[in-house]
């Protein structure tokens, strides 16, 4: 490896010049090693994205850090390997539902997960409200869990894309978080990471999502495509909607409980649509299905059959798990208050949106996420709707539920929580929650 | 002092905001204070770089930048003080000769200078090649010898604008050094630190300046008066030519040398020139004359008369100098061999032009100038030029001559000094060395 100049490479970027591939790829080394100090990539970071990348300099960001670790190579294991990410949403619980789905059907899903983040919540809280489980396997009990049961999800590890931890880090005290390339990099660097063949991407816009523009989510559904394909790993991914949260139940311990009732074929509208569009992707990827047509009545009828359940109880007792409380959720001991919010005397006609970012983070705040990167979460804290969008509300009805460790906390939220809840003399239509699709860089308008 | 939020401050910028005065302060105040992270301010410096400052945000710069430090007040000290700075430029003696000539007028002249950056030498370098002459004066001795005396050069010290100190060691390793609102708030904060009234400004452009671009120096001229007029101090800016070096010595004794021969009245064209140029505007500020006719004439008879000489060799003295080896340069001991450069076949006609940056960067790698912030520099190192521009050259004769400790060391320079000498045919047009004035924001073509 020549030894880069971060001088002259920030020069170039600043004045609007283009890097070679080699260029960010030593960059990102040095930086890694400690080689170039944090003042300087934040100066290049910066100018980079004043400048913008073009997809050479873009899929060589990826190339550099899914490289600065162990990429997993799982082709001694059957089957295509197929998983899922989501861009972050509010009650996104779809993964805890679909990666089950999805191994029933002889499609092995490999899943690493990050926590949640900021007004999101995470996969991996959800999951470690579950009593006992765990989520810190090492990468040989991944890869051992994978073969004998078809799916393992576990949190980042050390080993997995280093460089993307240390950058993530200084992006996020330097100003350089929401620019499309980085956030491409750093979803798909980790990703790959994890020894898939295929990859379903879950790209949310609107109010509760990262990136609420629809243009915006789509160059982050075209980048993220065009560096799957560069890496020879087909991606496909679904533009969702996030204006309103997802089903019922934002939290931990109570997001499990509505996807388990989802797994038990339980009409969880959204949740269940969402999770059925993304298993179509995936079991076409991983070829346990050839039509869209078969795909989707295959995942319907995995659900219904409680096959999906039977395959997420294998899981959680192969990671520890209390498997008799995820049965029967009323054997979970908690000590919580719930606190009813009411509906104002405006608020008469039908629910015609809810707030998803102002329910994502008031449930953070009473204790279902991280505030700072230290905050202990608390499983049992979140948000449940009573009022879903579309259905009819008079002053004084239940619009949500508010679980916390004691009615102080969630006082001062209460007014925020009735304000996300909007309504109107007309009932709203439905919508359907997937709104555009690409795959190989060719957009189709609506769901697969 | 309210808490600035450097992240709320890095994100404004790079979208394109502007910041108020207050932010600015606030945040150069934290970082001089060590409470901003180098990793923040290179975010910062960088978002600033290529989105731009206003007017407001970069007399702000100046504003925090200035009083990081001790600002001192020579209001006791009567008559109007005033100084001159350069942007720096090869040969370029003309302090040595200016400070005392203004200074004989009876106007105080203050100066605290740096020493030589990359090819360009600094006064500073030049003043302590006198043999016990001491720069690093106190604040107290500088007032005390400015009172007496009329003029004082010393070195930048710790006292004066640190925030400068700190910033332009990180600009420097984060490719944010050239940027106009930079580099004005760089030079504005330590010269308006001295206790000046008013400021002439020698702005160079030229292949041997460090802003070789005509507009880039008049915008750079514009910058500077306008902050000198924010903080009520006159300031004046002549744009010169810096294409070629000013005199026939390049280097440090060899240059005060030749300053000394200006100064007894010798006529050294273009230093002279330039001199009086910048008197005119010096005497003019400091209330000696009423115009530009009437300053002219006053400062070609202190040259003149050796008058400017004497307050020269008063400074020397008072500040520890040998002014035996001043007054008679044979004087000075040293074991310098000097080697000739000779015009090579083609070099016939007249000499058109000499390239100042290759001479500077010659005359540095002779010992003259520092490539390194440790290197030591030798008094005697340097280039005396034989033949000027304008001047019938043929193959053979003396181009320059380069001193330096022994014959090795000049050898491997010779073609490059040889080839800096450019010959033609016809004689060459002369130029006036002052090719526009700034003043309170409006230019006039041509010398006052």
């Amino acid at each position: 490896m020549a030894d880069p100049d971060p001088l002259d490479l920030i020069a170039r970027k600043r004045d609007g010049g283009e890097l070679d591939e080699e260029d960010i790829v030593e960059l990102v080394d040095a930086y890694t090693a400690g080689a170039v100090p944090d003042y300087q990539m934040s100066a290049f970071l910066m100018a980079v994205m004043l400048r913008g990348m073009n997809e050479t300099e873009s899929f060589a960001l990826a190339h550099a850090m899914l490289y600065s670790g162990t990429v997993l190579d799982l082709s001694d294991i059957p089957g295509k390997k197929v998983d899922k990410h989501s861009t972050g949403g509010v009650g996104d619980k779809i993964s805890l539902v679909l990666a089950p789905l999805v191994a029933a059907a002889g499609v092995p899903v490999p899943m690493i997960s990050g926590g949640g983040l900021g007004h999101t919540g995470g996969t991996l809280d959800k999951l470690s409200s579950i009593p006992g489980l765990q989520v810190s396997l090492s990468l040989d009990q991944y890869r051992k869990q994978l073969r004998e049961i078809g799916v393992v999800m576990i949190g980042q590890t050390d080993e997995i894309a280093p460089a993307d931890k240390k950058l993530y880090a200084l992006r996020d005290v330097t100003g350089t978080v929401e620019f499309i390339p980085f956030i491409a990099a750093s979803i798909m660097s980790k990703k790959l990471a994890e020894g898939i063949d295929a990859l379903v991407l879950d790209v949310k816009v609107g109010r509760g999502a990262f990136m609420p523009d629809m243009d915006a989510g789509r160059r982050l559904a075209r980048t993220l495509e065009g560096i799957g394909a560069a890496f020879d790993r087909p991606t496909v991914s679904l533009l969702t909607l996030m204006d309103d949260p997802l089903g019922l139940e934002v939290g931990n311990w109570n997001e499990v409980v509505e996807a388990v009732r989802c797994m038990r074929g339980e009409p969880v509208e959204d949740v269940r649509e969402l999770t059925v569009a993304l298993a179509v992707e995936m079991l076409i990827l991983g070829g346990a299905a050839e039509t869209a047509r078969a795909a989707s009545k295959m995942a319907e009828r995995i659900l219904d059959s409680g096959a999906a359940f039977e395959k997420f109880m294998q899981m959680v007792a192969a990671q520890g798990g209390d498997t008799r409380v995820v049965e029967d959720a009323s054997r979970r001991e908690g000590t919580h208050v719930t606190v009813e919010v009411q509906a104002g005397p405006q608020q008469e006609g039908y629910i015609s949106s809810i707030d998803a970012r102002v329910i994502g983070s008031t449930a953070m705040r009473l204790g279902a996420g991280r505030r700072a990167v230290n905050d202990e979460i608390d499983p049992m804290a979140g948000i449940t709707i009573c009022r879903r969008k579309g259905e009819p509300v008079q002053p004084g009805d239940c619009l949500a539920r508010l679980h916390t460790r004691d009615a102080d906390t969630a006082a001062p939220f209460m007014e925020a929580v009735r304000r996300a809840f909007a309504a109107s003399r007309r009932r709203p239509d439905n919508q359907p929650i997937v709104v555009d699709r690409l795959s190989d860089g060719k957009w189709s308008s609506g769901a697969a």
